[in-house]
Parts: structure tokens; C-alpha cells; sequence
């Protein structure tokens, strides 16, 4: 077996047929999108078929904007400071509501606004490891509250909150709605009508497209304070020059991701049961979070005895590739605020482990994975003074 | 003749050395480089040689922080809005000091710094088109000034500031001097020990490497508020996922940039010169600058009774690519103060064209590009009603 790659949470393999679409970019059509001769114009067409994939993606009407910037934490530092600049220092609110169990992108932001006056209300989970509508509803303070930010799904559990009952109450109060869609896209359904958030961020390189580009989608009505003044790119709303390879490349990954949602449901889901029935086989095991409300690619496993740094270095020598949480935290799992609703003892907590497949999963790799994880975990538990 | 591409101020044609080392990093070498199994660890060394690059590339030393960022824009909002944050609402300074021939990612990011009470003052050019250490001697606040942002090189007339005078006078006074090099790096030479400025940004697309990604040179002592919150990358100072093609790309473009720059000096200078000989053929003609004061690949040209954006459809018919100023801008060069400082009148403005080469300009093209330049003004001429 060659190596097994099930870290998809933390990025993912380029699709060879993204490769392909991005490569006239760089050495043949390589004008400047701006550029009024036709090394600029010939690059149009071109984009506007990326463009109009990533709208159709997350069903974007056409009056709305989907801005194209470097990542997701880019597209979700903007939302926060736009709201900081527009609404709190030129307005009169100061509180913004968001959950415990963000991405960094959004705490760590929010930890600076607060240092600068902001007031944060960090929702928690419930005992099932989602944010509920009552919980939200509950932390509004009219006339102060000036945006929710509450992520899609959760990157190290994939758990998914239930955005259309969030969504309702923040419309019904008349408040923005922000989501960090990083780990839906590609993974469940993402629709912008159904569910109206006013902006939601993604990054391409989390659904088999190019890292180093995101996209940030605003609705019709909703406007921003840029958070890159410049040039008039992007409608004046981001500014730097058009990277057209990355433009290119995530709309191809965009179209793709979406045409592969039924495959994600069914063939991945399928796959990832198989692995997480075989760790739950193991004794003393558990799985965060119910099946049903999990994206359908991530496992988030606890392994009593079994401490998962040195788990991961054995799966690591068998060439599978697997992670402790986040790669873009070195926070340990065990402050992991899920855990601790969900019920999750200290123990297990530090023991966490973290499967997230992809469509590149093989039948074969997860065969593997099963059957390493058991030799593993039994070498472990045998040398381990905790058991 | 095939098309003539000169608008390198624009953008590059990314060299294919550098996408031929960009390209085994999409589906092979995939991995997030913060992950800790070996999809993360097996880029760490192209990485480490890339980051080397870059350090050589501008002389950094060891204990300065060069950023991986998504473009200069990104780099110069960065510096110009920590320094809002670290030194006028946290500090007791509230002025900074620009030029007025900024590119808009410094000047409409002072723009919006000005709304939130910062004053700016916008140094003029003098009769050379340059900015001089007495005017900014003069502009410095003692006490008040937080910083000096000076472009090392001018966008549209390739006209080089004093840049060893300037940075001595913020020396002097304790001030932090930030430069956009976008239009020096891979022109003339860059060395941050020789100019020890503090903040320095570039683009990796202006020197024949990959659109969406630049750097931020953060000189040692100095730090900075990050514009990207979020996870632990690039030391805490810019989150968001390392975009390993694109570091990979702009590592090798710094790295052939630096070593063709005799070949800019000579080969391009003498190309430049040869086509802006030839204009200046043309009667009523005139170049902005002397091209000693130039960086070797530029002409800003202003043909008398020739409109700018017909000249420029003209050229686009023959083939041949030129600009009438920045592609980030609508703005024409009519409000240039260039042209007003060094002299020239309002319509001879209106008809300014900027050719600028690159390394992979031929002989050749120069002299279809000439051959074509004298065709288009004496048509354009015969039928213009003002000469």
C-alpha cells in the first residue's frame, strides 16, 4: 500500500483537471485581467465561466457578489473588521455573537476586536456538539449585536449546525449572518437562497482546488469596508490584481466539488462509515458526534490510552496521513470545547484523532487504514501504563 | 510578426522555469505544510529553499520576517494599517508620510486611514519627477509622524527615488520607512542592509512568477499588527494556509529575477533605449524622465495630438500590448503629478502611453513596436483635428 492520505479537513489533493484549466494561465494567457489590450481581454471569457461556476456553486443570484481573495481567512477577516469599522467605530453597535468552536480565523479576529472595544458572546455547544437556535436567540442584544458568525460545519468534528434555524433568527432580528463555509463546500449542499446568509467564506484548496485563493460571497444589499484598499479590482470591494490561474482553477474545483455532492453523500459517507465502524470495534473507543449530523468525510476519534501524538507518528510510519485537530493550530484537542459538551472526559479528550476522507479515498486505502489503527492501537495500549 | 507584449509594469509572463517548479506541488506534493505527517514534512525542504531565496533575493538578514502574503496590495495594507492600529489608536501619533505618486494600494489605504482621523501628508515630485530628502526632511512631525511610505520605483514612469537619501532622514528621526518595490524588484537592485528601510513589499507577478502571491519584508526589531488574523502561520503575523506552488513560484522568480539583473541593466536598458530613440524621432514627442533616473525596462512617452486610448487601440490591432498608466486604475494620467511637476501640459498628458520590457523582450519586437509606434502617430495625426 502506498500512502493513505486522510487529512482532508486540513487540505486536499488539486484535481488534476483543476491543474490542467489553470496551466494556459501562467505562461501563455498570462495578461493582466485589467489590461485593456487583448493579452487582458482573451483572459475574459474564460473568467467569467469560472465566475459564473462558483455562483452557481452556492446558488449566488447574479446582484449578489462573490469577491475572489486569497483564502477563507481572508474573506473572514474582512467580514469581522468590515463590520468592526462599518457598524461599530462609524456606528453605534458593539457586540458581536459567534460560537466556541470556530476556526481560529474567526476567534483569533475576534480576540483583536476585543482588544479594541468589541464585545464578543461566544455561543457553546450543546450536548449533541452543535450551536442551537435557542443559544443564539438567547445572546442577541438588539440595537447592539451588529453580526453572527457562526461556522457551517465544525473542522474537527464535522458536525454541522443547523444553519437554516440560525439563519431564521438572525433574519427575524434583523442582524447580519456570517458563515466560514470551509468545511461544507464539497462536502453537503450549500445554497445561498435556501439558507440566506448575508456572507459566507471558502477556500478552494479544502475541495480539491488551488491553495493561496478563496472566494467571499455578499448578498444584494450587503456592502463591506474592503479589507485590501487599491486598485478598483473586484468592484472596488478587494483590490490586488486578479490571480487568474487561481480564479481559473477554483472554478473548475467549484464545479466539480458541487457535481461530486451525491458521490460525497453516498460513496464517501459509504467509506467512512466502514473505517469509523471498524474503530468503534476497538474497546474503549468513541466517536464525537452523531453520524447523521456530521459532514460525511470526517471521524473524530478518542482512543482511551492512547495519546495521540504518538498515535499519529505510527500511522505516519505506515504512510497514513491523519491529524491531532487543526493544522493551523497547535492547540490541543483537549480544550476542545465539544469535547467537554459532549461529555468527553479529559483522558479521552487528549486522545483525539482526526479521519477526514476525500473522493481520491479508495475502498482499498480505508481496508488499510482499519487494519492499521487496530495494530496500533493494541502496540499502544500494550506499552501504555494507562491500561 | 506574433504579439508584442509591453506592459511588464502590468504583469509578467510567468517564466517556465518557475511553473515547472510550481508543478509537482498541486497533486503530488499537496500537503498542508503545518501538518506534522510526511504529506506536511516532505515540503519543508522546497520550502526552506524558496524562503532562502527571497532572503537573498533583497539581502534580508537571518533575524528580519519576510511574509508570505497573496500580493503587495495585501503587504502594503498590512503595514500602513498596523501601524494605524500599534501607533495612533493604541500610541499618540496620528500622521504618516506618503508621495503623491503612489500606487492606490498605498494611497486609497491612506485614503480610508484619513476617514478615520490620521492625517497624511502626500509629498510633491520636483522637477525630475522624483521625491526629494529635503521636501520629506521638511513634511516629518517629530513625535506625531508614525511613518513614511515612499515607492522605491514609480509605476508609470519607472522614475527610481532616492531611496538611501529618504530612508537616511527616517533614520535620523526615528521613523519607520516603508517602500513598495513592486517596480524594483527584478529592475535594479534591492538590498535592505544597504537601504535598511523597515517595511518592503513586493509581488511575485511583476518579476515572471506566479499572480497571488507577494511578500512583506518586516526588517528585525520591527513588528507588525497582522491584517490576517487566525492561525499560527508565518510566525503569528499572517494567518491563513501557506500556498506552497505560489511561495515555490515567487522563490525560484526571485532567484532568476536577481541573477538577470545585469541582463536588465544592459540588454534591456539598451532595448528600452533603442525604442525610446525612436520615438523621440517623432516630432513632438517627449518621454517623462531622464533615463538615467529610470528603471531600465520603462517609458511613460506623450505624442502631441494623440490620443492615448486610440494609440493604444492601434497598437492593440498591430499586436503590440502598451498602457496608458497603471492597470489598477481608471484614473487617466491627466492627473498624473508627475506630468504636472515636470512641466508638461495638460494635453500633451492626455496622450501618454507606457511601453515597458522585460527580460523576455527581443530585439526584434522592438523594432516591429517602433516601426509600428511612427505608423499609428502619423495616421493618428493626419486625421486628428488638433495638429
Amino acid at each position: 500500500m502506498d500512502r493513505v492520505y486522510l487529512d482532508n479537513n486540513a487540505t486536499t489533493l488539486v484535481d488534476p483537471r483543476v491543474v490542467e484549466a489553470m496551466s494556459p494561465f501562467y505562461s501563455q494567457l498570462y495578461g493582466n485581467v485589467n489590461s485593456l489590450h487583448s493579452f487582458g481581454t482573451e483572459t475574459h471569457p474564460f473568467m467569467r465561466i469560472a465566475i459564473d461556476r462558483l455562483y452557481a456553486g452556492i446558488n449566488a443570484r447574479d446582484e449578489s457578489d462573490v469577491l475572489l481573495n486569497s483564502c477563507a481567512t481572508e474573506g473572514n477577516n474582512t467580514v469581522l473588521k468590515s463590520i468592526y469599522f462599518q457598524d461599530i467605530v462609524k456606528g453605534d453597535k458593539d457586540h458581536i455573537i459567534t460560537s466556541q468552536i470556530e476556526h481560529p480565523a474567526v476567534s483569533k479576529t475576534l480576540n483583536f476586536l476585543e482588544s479594541l472595544g468589541v464585545r464578543v458572546t461566544y455561543l457553546p455547544v450543546d450536548d449533541r456538539g452543535i450551536i442551537t437556535p435557542a443559544a443564539l436567540k438567547a445572546a442577541i442584544e438588539p440595537g447592539k449585536t451588529a453580526l453572527i458568525s457562526i461556522m457551517w460545519a465544525n473542522n474537527e468534528t464535522g458536525l454541522i449546525n443547523p444553519m437554516k434555524d440560525l439563519v431564521e433568527i438572525a433574519q427575524a432580528a434583523g442582524i447580519p449572518f456570517h458563515t466560514d463555509a470551509v468545511q461544507a463546500i464539497g462536502k453537503i449542499p450549500v445554497d445561498v437562497q435556501d439558507i440566506p446568509v448575508d456572507f459566507l467564506t471558502f477556500s478552494a484548496h479544502k475541495f480539491h482546488g488551488p491553495k493561496g485563493v478563496g472566494g467571499l460571497y455578499i448578498r444584494e444589499g450587503r456592502t463591506i469596508v474592503p479589507l485590501l484598499h487599491g486598485g478598483e479590482q473586484m468592484g472596488d470591494l478587494r483590490a490586488g490584481t486578479i490571480d487568474t490561474p487561481g480564479l481559473i482553477g477554483m472554478g473548475m474545483a467549484m464545479e466539480l466539488a458541487v457535481s461530486h455532492l451525491e458521490l460525497e453523500d453516498v460513496q464517501v459517507r459509504k467509506l467512512r462509515d466502514k473505517l469509523e465502524d471498524a474503530i468503534l470495534e476497538i474497546p474503549e473507543t468513541q466517536v464525537i458526534g452523531d453520524r447523521s449530523l456530521r459532514t460525511p468525510n470526517t471521524i473524530l476519534a478518542s482512543f482511551r490510552g492512547v495519546e495521540g501524538e504518538a498515535f499519529l507518528w505510527d500511522l505516519n510510519q505506515k504512510g497514513i496521513a491523519a491529524s491531532t485537530g487543526s493544522a493551523c493550530a497547535s492547540e490541543s484537542l483537549e480544550s476542545n470545547p465539544t469535547f467537554q459538551a459532549i461529555g468527553i472526559d479529559n483522558e479521552l479528550a487528549h486522545t483525539g484523532v482526526r479521519f477526514s476522507l476525500s473522493r481520491f479515498t479508495t475502498g482499498e486505502e480505508i481496508e488499510y487504514a482499519a487494519d492499521s489503527i487496530k495494530q496500533i492501537v493494541n502496540r499502544l495500549r500494550s506499552i501504555s501504563s494507562t491500561i
